[in-house]
Order: structure tokens, then C-alpha cells, then sequence
């Protein structure tokens, strides 16, 4: 079946859905047999824990990784993710791909032959859509022994795929992995494909769909398929590669015909996609993007994503303008909304859609950690790749030696000790998710990270925390009313543009909320202005004016003040200092406070 | 000609470069007679200075304004703009339109008879340039009687041409406006022209060009009008108007025809346009964009655009994908660069490369306060219609009446007292622009001003004062070392975000700098921080911790030991109170200090 020290893989058929247990597509109409072209890398555990399937974008195949023969010149279109010690480590897991339905490598499509014509079915095939190819995933799965998968994978296409097969079959799918994808297609995307399939349709070699296989609308096929792979780069990546330079010339040639090296590339794309692409799959499979609404049927995007029981990872690229990140946002902050187990990272690129495809090390990262999490969930840290947490002890009651060695978080021992057994906590800029960690091993949280920085969250991923590559700035409106029973935002309100809409939201979707800042009332603070006239820099504000990230000073006496006038509650103070706790004078001696706040008016500080 | 009553206009004809005095295009081709389609409004005043031309886009015409019947269904395609009392004031200008070399609206182009062979030109017809639609648009200025344009103003293709205007003809032209333009074709562009290009001639009816005018590549010039279509639309715009609605119905068809709204709107875009376009002329015009690079036969786009003398204003638009914001930001840097009068905004707006024809308010009042301050630039406040200036009387001395009853601005008064007769100024964060209005009109200075802020930077460029939308912490490397003897900082050194690196771009951009900023070591801030344990509030810091604009605290003492480091030299210091400049114990003593800095080193400060 694999030959794995060659790496050579054959792709398997079988036949599914014979009559007459044909499939019932989602058009009503009724479909079979069906033969499906496959490929697995890998083996099955015996208790089948470790399946992996991974879902192909438009034109790909069931050819994911490996060699089907030595003399290829190349692997299959996943073989950088897929294989041993790679993220998707096929030492670890069994991994499956597969032909969609309605494709052209082997899978039933339109130009398959039907059995009950004997001819191909060409524009006789019904329509069909990304649930419809789930469905017979699904079949597959079950034929090849598999209960539960581990994680469904796929970018673009194979990313609605995913998503479709978690919110179909929650209970057969442990997590999926969206990648440069959609809840929908959206105007733009349905207007591009509906332009590719004019191209095709207005072809007078397409004969309403019945061209000879060797010769068909092989002009509108490639002016579809060059007009898609101008989406799937980015007006950066092209400038790049092909900026205004010429083909054979340094002259302007003064004809109509094609001279810029872009056009080359482009005329080069079109005219290898005809040599191995149907024309007839090209319309159906995109109409089936155009169908894909993962909403549809239901009254919300919400009420849709809540049949998802599935852990989630989505991922988008900066500079993709096909499914922008926003549309990955959407279905992240859905996801978020229903309480569920959700990571999220947009990958800076300039490669476009295509990055999915491109920016290996950066997805690498993040889905080993993912899968391996997954497939071990209670071992949070012996399996987590870059050992964030490894060896940090969680000290009961912080001594001040540990307070001396870790003078910049300090708050976070005080924080583990305040926060209740298996509570929910949302941890505001999270960095590497070392405070979420720690409350995972001590105080077994439920914990979700938010963090701007790409890589502190790609590490928090790898780790096994769940956390969202996000900006409290940009406000906490995907969450809903006291969704968490704790909101942290340790050593980062005085870097917020807001503070005050933070602290507001932060309370609409916590009960509590423990917030910890530098002190600018510290006596070394107040000495240095007022005595030597210069901006103080301290061991708790240790940048130069010019330097600082803080955008706001602020005083303990200012934030009581504060939450006064916002009537947020102040249920606890902590005030730290060099030796730890301190009562006496707080806003003199402390360098720096914690405050446990609620929206509860009884204020334990007098007005 | 004209019958502005009833604003009916009539599309005029004229024939120009009669052999033997053919024009010798740029590929070395000559062509001859050209008809030229033009249209006029307004009339041309004794002296001949006040006439515009407008350049149209793709598929545009003659017919910018009015309407040519009465029972015309729609004005012209720019008549928001062009008309008694609008932005382009037809009571104030003459103003010009007419149809590209090429085009298929009246003038000569490949859809037109040519003398010799009394046929249709066909692919007969010789590639054209951008410039050769200008060099023809001189010809028919000539023949009108006008030596010198007011302004040359055009958006998309119609922008290229007003660029190629300045640079061709320096001499012949006063200002010209570029609306969502670029200083060439990117890699995209002429990727997507292609596909279309590539559309018609794979249409079985366009017959090398040489099809009947009344049937020809129908489907294929219709399909490069949809995908062009939506390159002129946005993402966001497309998403607003037609989301994922379906025609006839609220259940998909599960059929392949179009369904969709936004299928039915390309439809209907793509079957109007072929009644009224020529296939030929698409391909003509859209290969003319392709070779459009204005530093082409130049060693770099500085060297090219060093060619224009003309006054330049640049609107970009923020969802314009077409031609992003970046590429007039070229053009913008490199006309900054050069050291010419240039203004530019980047209007928001959600309507892509189409929002050059729909935010007519936005433009409007760019747009008419350029026009009338090109027209009469002696005049600088009477004719600024928003009157920003007005009554300012600019005292040569300030007084402490002066000083009080403007607490916020009281360095404005120090600073036009600081700067020589004549200088050239950049003024960072210039607001609205009253400080470089009070300079131009007391100092006679050259000013440019530098703003993020939309609206303010607008109110510059329409009070005639250039100014250009961006942002110091982006930096000034667009401008070269000392290309002003002063630039100017004014009460925001303390919002930058890195206010090292401006200021050393400031000093290597001007000769001096001249900075001021609230002094955080004034003796009220110290003490109610010191006394009160409290973040100060005072007139020159007056917000709140949680609102404050401001990133950074500094005082007097700090920004000298800064300058010290920096190398930075100090000429002058100023410090200022409430009741005036103060010297004695300034960094307890003064609200706001003004220093002017250079880098030399000869420090009037001891350290």
C-alpha cells in the first residue's frame, strides 16, 4: 500500500453508494455508484485515534503527498505537510485524502462515465455541493474502518470541506483545521467564478457541456483558470515576481499579442490546466463554492456553527484578498461566541491565497502542536513542541524570592492563587500563554488567550493553549455577556488606546476581571519628576520617554478614581512591591497593583 | 454651442493632422487625419487662462457634462462635477472633453474608415500610447486658441493622461489633478487586461478583428467587461449591494446557469456595454494602459516626473484595488521628492476604483479650493472658500493678551517669528493648515504640510495650501536631505510613536527643526503627581490618563539630555508660561517649551 522508505504511494479506488443505496444529495436528486480515488499515508492505530483527513482545494487530487512513481518530478500538492516528522507526522497518524465528488482524478464527476447511458454524464450530472462531497467523504471513512477522525484538514476549498464535515458530523470529528477559507462565498468570489464559467460556456468548442474529452472549451478554460490564478496571488506577489518586464524584449513591441512576462506566466497556466483539467468539473465545483453557505438553513452563522463540537484552528494570510481574513474572522468569532475551543492565527504573507500552500514553516509550527494536543489532550506539556512550560513549578503562595527573580511578573502568582478551580478565563494580550498554562496545570481553567503578536500566539497554539490572534482595541463584541468567569489583562492597560472601552468590555464578558498595572504614584516615580524634573525610568517602567510602549501613566489613586466613575466594582487590591505584598501607603510605596474588579457596586475602597 | 439654460450640449468634430502633417506616434508609426470628438462648457476668458480639460477613463467620451437632448435619460458621465456652481465652476472655467485617439465615441480609432483602403481600420490600426492620446488632445487645444491649460484633471486612464500632460508639455499646463491613478501599470493590471484581451480574441466571432461592426466577439467583449467590472467595485461594495441574494428566488436552482444577483448585475453590465463599446477599441486602449509607465525611456520615475512643472493634487481612494493608494503615493513621494507643489488625500470610501465618479463631495471641495487658487494663486485668503484665515491678524510681537486668549497655540506666535523671509517649510501635523496660511502670508514662505487626519488635510488643500495625507511615523524618506530650511513639529512630538526617529529624519530633511511640546516637568504637574499621587491634568495636558492622545511624558530636562545623545544641536530654546516666554528655572517654570534644532553640534545648552 505505502512503501515508506521510497515514499512511493498508489492511489486506491473503491466504489461506494451502489444502487440501490445510492447517496441522496443535497439537491434531492439521488447518486450512484460512486467510485472514489484515495490516497492513505500512515497507519491506523488499533484503537483508530490517529486518522487524519486531509480535504483538497479546487484543482487538486487525492494525490496529497509521496511519489506515485520514482520518476515523478514532484510529490504530491501537500507533501511539505505531510510525511514523517513533518507537522502532519504520517509516523504518528494515518493520514487519508481523497478526489472530491464532482472531480476530475478518479472520483465520480461529470466526466465519468453513467452507467445507466453508458456515456459520460457531462452537464447530466446533477449539481452537487461542499456538503454533498463531505457526504461521501463520510462513506469512505466508514468503508476504510475509521469512527472518529482525529482532525479534518484543507485550505480554500478544502478548508469549506472542514468546516462542513464538523458541522455535519460533530460527533465523527475531533478538530478540524480551516486554512485560508470561508464560511461562505462571498459577492466578489461568486462573481469571479461566475466570470470563469462565462469563459468556459461561451466557448463554441463546449457543445452545452458535450465536447470531446481530447479536444473541448480548452480556450474559455484557460481564460477561467488564468483569471482565478490572478486571485490566488497578491497584487504584491506579483509585482515581485513579474513587475512590467518583458518577455523576449527590453522594447515595447507595438502589437496586441501577449509580451509581459505576467502574460506569459498567465498564458503558461491556462494552457497546463487544459492538458489536465475537465472543463465540465471546473463549473460544477465551482458553482459548489458558490452554494457554500455554511449558514444556509439556519437562522444565523451562530445557530449554525453551534453544532460544532470539534476543537478549531483557523488560519489566514495577510495578503489574501480571495477569502480575506476577515471571513476567517467571522467564523473564529462565531466559534468564540458559542464558548467553544477555538485558536486563530493570521500569518503575514505577501503570497496571497496560494500561502496556504507556501508559508510551510509558519503553518508547520502551529499544527504539529495542534494535532499532537489533540490526539493527547490531558498531557498538556510533555507533548508541547517548544516546551514553553517546561520545568516552571507553580509555587502555592509566592515567596519573595520568586518575586525577586521574576520582578515583571510578579502578578502572575498572585493571580493563579486568585483564580477558582475549573473556572472559564479569558487572558487579554496572553503573549506565549505562560500565565494560561500555569492556571491549566494548577487550577485546571478552561483558558482562551488573545494576543497581537503573530508569533507569541503561533507559540501559544503549538502549546496547546487556545488563543486568538486579536486586539483588545478593536473590542470584545464577538463576545458574548459573562461568557468567562475570569478576564485578565496583566501589565497591559497602561499600552491599551482605550482603556476605559477595555476595562467595559472586559467586564461585559467576565464576572471578574483581575487587572494589573505599573504604578506611576511610586515614591521612586514621584521623586525623580518632582526632585530631578526628568520622565522616571523604574524596574516596573523601565523605558526611556522616547521609548516606552505605555501610553497612558497612571496612579493607583487615579485608578480607584476611575472605576468610581465607571461604578466598576473593586472586590480586591493587591499592592506588589520589590519584597512583595504591601499595605502601608500603597500608591507611595507600591510599584505595582492588582485589582480584582465586578460590576457589583460593593467597592471595598471608600469614596 | 452651448445652451447652458437648459445645459444641452453638443458633442463637436474636428479633423486634425492632415496629411502630409500626420502625427509620428511613439511606436514611429504616423497617423493622419485624426477626427477629434470634443465637447465644451463654460467660455474662454480674453487673457485664455482659465480652460480645463477633462480626460476620460476607459470608456468614456466626449460627453463629460450637460445633457446633449432634452430627453437625454442621463447627463454626461462627469456632469456631477462640471457645471454653474459645481467643483469644476463652467461660470469660472472653460472646460474641455473630449474622446481618446483610439476610442470608438468619434475620434479615430481602429472602429473608424481608414482613407486608404476606404475600410475599417481594424488591427490595421497602429498601437497607441497614453502619450499619443495626448499629443492628439495638444492638437485640438491648439485649435481651440489656448496656449496654456488651467488644469489637465482626469481619474483611472483618464488620470495617466494628466500626468503625461505635465511631463510632455511642462510648459503648457498649470496644475494637473489625478484621481485614483498610477504612474504605470503594475503586474496585476495588465494581468487582468490580458484575461480580457485574451476573451475577445478567443471569441469565434472576432475574426481577427475584422468582424461586423453590428455582430463581432460579443460574448468575449463581454466577459472582459465583467471582470473588469469588478475590478472597479470593492470587495466591501459588492458584499453591500448583492451579498450572496439570488434573483427569482430564495432556494438555489441547482442548475449552472447565473442565479445570483451579482451574476444578473455582471450579466447586465457585460450585454450593455457590447451595445455601446467596440471590441477593437477594448483591446486598443486597454494595451495603451499596459505600456502606460511614465519613466519609461528614464533612468527612474524621479528623473521622469523632474520633467513637471505644473502644480499636482493626487486623490487615491482606500478601497481602490485597482489602483492602490501606493501608487499615488509614488507619484506623490516622488513629486515631494522633486521639491514641487504637491497635494494628496486618500479619500475613505468603500466604492473601490469606481469611488473616483461616486465621492463627488469629498472631491468636490479638493477640487474646486485647487482650481481657484491655481487660477488666482496671489490671492490666498480671499478666494478660500472655507475661509480658514479669515480676519487672522498675525502680530509681529505676541502679546500676553495674545498669548492667553489662544493657550494651545501660543508657539504658533513664536514660530512665525522664528522663520526667515522666503524659506521653504514643512510643517508636520499641520492641521488645517493656520499655521502655514499665517507663514505665507507674513513670512512669504513655500509651504507644504504633512496631516493624517482626512478632513483637515482636505481643508488645506482646498485653502490653497499643499499638503499631503500621512502619517511622520511612517517616515520622511520620501524626501531628500535638506530640501527645507525649516521643518516644523508643533505640539506633537508627544504622540509619535517614535519620536527618535522623527526627529533625526526632521534634521536630515530640513536645515532646522523647530519643535515644541508640553513640558511634563512643569512645577502644577510635579506637584500633583509628588503631593497628590495623582496623573496631572493641567491646560497643556489636559486629559484625563484613560483619553490621553499622548504617548510619551517628557520635560525640558529630558529632551535636552535627549538631544545631547542624539548629537542633536540645540540653537535656540524657548520656554513659555501662561503670561509669556519665562527663562528663569525653566523645567519647573514653563507649560510648553520651543526649541529650534540643527545638527550642528554647537550646543547653546552646557552638559
Amino acid at each position: 500500500m505505502n512503501d515508506l522508505v521510497k515514499n512511493i504511494v498508489t492511489t486506491q479506488y473503491v466504489t461506494l453508494a451502489h444502487p440501490p443505496e445510492e447517496i441522496t444529495l443535497d439537491s434531492g436528486a439521488v447518486l450512484g455508484p460512486i467510485e472514489v480515488a484515495y490516497e492513505t499515508y500512515g497507519v491506523l492505530n488499533t484503537e483508530g485515534s490517529n486518522a487524519v483527513l486531509v480535504c483538497h482545494a479546487l484543482s487538486g487530487d487525492a494525490h496529497a503527498a509521496g511519489w506515485n512513481t520514482p520518476e515523478d518530478a514532484k510529490p504530491g500538492w501537500w507533501d511539505t505537510m505531510i510525511g514523517p516528522g513533518k507537522s502532519i507526522d504520517t509516523t504518528r497518524y494515518f493520514v487519508v485524502c481523497s478526489n472530491i465528488l464532482g472531480g476530475c482524478k478518479g472520483t465520480t464527476g461529470p466526466s465519468s462515465i453513467n452507467p445507466k447511458t453508458e456515456n459520460r454524464y457531462g452537464l447530466q450530472f446533477p449539481v452537487i455541493t461542499v456538503g454533498d462531497m463531505v457526504h461521501v467523504q463520510y462513506a469512505l471513512i466508514q468503508h476504510l474502518g475509521i469512527k472518529t477522525l482525529l482532525s479534518v484538514i484543507g485550505g480554500s476549498l478544502g478548508g469549506m470541506q472542514a468546516l462542513e464535515w464538523a458541522a455535519r458530523y460533530p460527533n465523527a470529528v475531533k478538530s478540524i483545521v480551516l486554512l485560508a477559507t470561508s464560511h461562505s462565498n462571498g459577492a466578489q468570489q461568486i462573481a469571479f467564478d461566475a466570470v470563469g464559467r462565462n469563459a468556459i460556456q461561451a466557448d463554441s468548442e463546449f457543445k452545452e457541456g458535450n465536447y470531446d474529452p481530447e479536444a473541448g472549451p480548452r480556450k474559455g478554460l484557460a481564460i477561467a483558470r488564468m483569471l482565478a490564478h490572478i486571485t490566488y496571488l497578491s497584487d504584491q506577489s506579483m509585482h515581485r515576481k513579474f513587475g512590467r518586464t518583458l518577455r523576449d524584449s527590453d522594447q515595447l513591441g507595438y502589437h496586441l499579442e501577449s509580451e509581459f512576462n505576467v502574460e506569459t506566466y498567465l498564458d503558461h497556466q491556462g494552457a497546463r490546466f487544459v492538458n489536465r483539467f475537465d472543463a465540465n468539473t471546473y463549473l460544477y465545483v465551482t458553482k459548489a463554492m458558490d452554494y457554500f453557505d455554511i449558514a444556509s438553513g439556519f437562522d444565523s452563522l451562530d445557530e449554525s456553527l453551534a453544532r460544532i463540537q470539534a476543537k478549531v484552528l483557523v488560519v489566514s494570510f495577510s495578503s489574501d484578498w480571495l477569502f480575506p481574513p476577515y471571513m476567517s474572522q467571522d467564523i473564529v468569532h462565531t466559534i468564540a461566541r458559542n464558548g467553544k475551543d477555538i485558536s486563530y492565527c493570521n500569518i503575514k504573507s505577501d503570497a496571497g491565497h496560494d500561502a496556504f500552500l507556501l508559508e510551510v514553516d509558519a503553518i508547520s509550527q502551529m499544527l504539529s502542536g495542534f494535532l499532537i494536543h489533540t490526539l493527547y489532550p490531558e498531557r498538556i506539556c510533555e507533548n508541547c513542541p517548544p516546551k514553553l512550560c517546561e520545568g516552571r513549578d507553580v509555587p502555592s503562595v509566592p515567596t519573595p524570592e520568586a518575586v525577586l527573580s521574576r520582578p515583571r511578573r510578579v502578578d502572575y502568582d498572585m493571580i493563579v492563587n486568585l483564580v477558582d478551580e475549573g473556572s472559564r478565563v479569558l487572558d487579554i494580550g496572553c503573549s506565549e500563554g505562560e500565565l494560561l498554562c500555569r492556571l491549566q496545570r494548577s487550577r485546571n481553567i478552561t483558558g482562551l488567550g488573545m494576543e497581537v503578536d503573530q508569533e507569541k500566539v503561533a507559540r501559544c497554539i503549538a502549546c496547546g493553549i487556545a488563543a486568538i490572534h486579536g486586539d483588545i482595541d478593536r473590542g470584545l463584541s464577538q463576545l458574548p455577556d459573562n461568557s468567562f468567569d475570569y478576564v485578565l489583562l496583566s501589565m497591559t492597560l497602561q499600552v491599551l488606546k482605550k482603556p476605559d472601552l477595555a476595562l467595559k468590555e472586559m467586564l461585559r464578558v467576565g464576572r471578574k476581571c483581575i487587572v494589573s498595572f505599573p504604578n506611576f504614584g511610586y515614591w521612586r516615580v514621584r521623586s525623580t519628576l518632582f526632585f530631578q524634573g526628568r520622565a522616571p525610568v523604574t524596574a516596573h517602567l523601565p523605558y526611556a520617554w522616547h521609548e516606552s510602549p505605555n501610553r497612558h501613566v497612571l496612579t493607583i489613586k487615579d485608578f480607584r478614581n476611575f472605576c468610581s466613575k465607571l461604578h466598576i466594582g473593586i472586590e480586591k487590591e493587591i499592592f506588589l512591591h520589590s519584597d512583595g505584598e504591601t499595605r502601608f501607603l500603597p500608591n507611595l510605596r507600591a510599584e505595582e497593583a492588582l485589582y480584582v474588579l465586578s460590576t457589583s457596586e460593593n467597592n471595598i475602597v471608600a469614596h
